[in-house]
């Protein structure tokens, strides 16, 4: 997975438990892009304080997944939606009932996991 | 819902972010029925020990929930699963293409929660 895909998805599941200083500073950097100098400056912090901060807060996310899994368990649902989305579409062109019965049997996979 | 029910829930999702004598004391108690008494001569503490130990992992397991609040989001996702698959077994029915059409808007809506 892409590096900013990943770390997007992770903050999106476990951010809330960084702390709001974290939070605060991760966000600047990774998702509105300012350069490490300048959230520095804006936290009267180090650059090598940012740098650590991000690293840290890296660690700390993929953590929480790699003991949770839930980033994972839900990608995978997400996976199985969409398939579930497109053989509605392909049933509207087709008129196929096969596909309703492809959406039946992942629909019940799907219940099995949850 | 249900208090064990609620308590299987949240030990499924977040279990794994407490310590292993924790999750120890805590599944005996609530999941394998035993008293107090019994879980404190086994693991050498005292019965308000164990008391403590419960009601501390119920505060962490809830905690975690409060923030991330992601078995909501989950229990949501199955509910409109278990839609999508009572709606294919309608579909099975009825011969009514309608369910086909109310799958697809579940799958856009949970493609847009997700």
């Amino acid at each position: 997975m892409e590096k900013i895909l990943e770390q997007t998805l992770l903050y999106d599941f476990y951010g809330e438990l960084l702390t709001e200083h974290q939070k605060a500073v991760y966000s600047d950097v990774v998702f509105n892009d300012y350069s490490l100098s300048e959230v520095a400056e804006e936290y009267d912090i180090s650059r090598q304080g940012v740098h650590d901060l991000i690293k840290r807060c890296n660690a700390i996310l993929t953590g929480y997944e790699d003991k949770l899994h839930l980033v994972e368990k839900f990608m995978d649902a997400k996976k199985m939606v969409g398939e579930i989305n497109d053989l509605t579409k392909k049933f509207f062109d087709t008129g196929d009932s096969e596909c309703v019965r492809r959406i039946d049997e992942i629909s019940n996979d799907m219940l099995k996991i949850f």
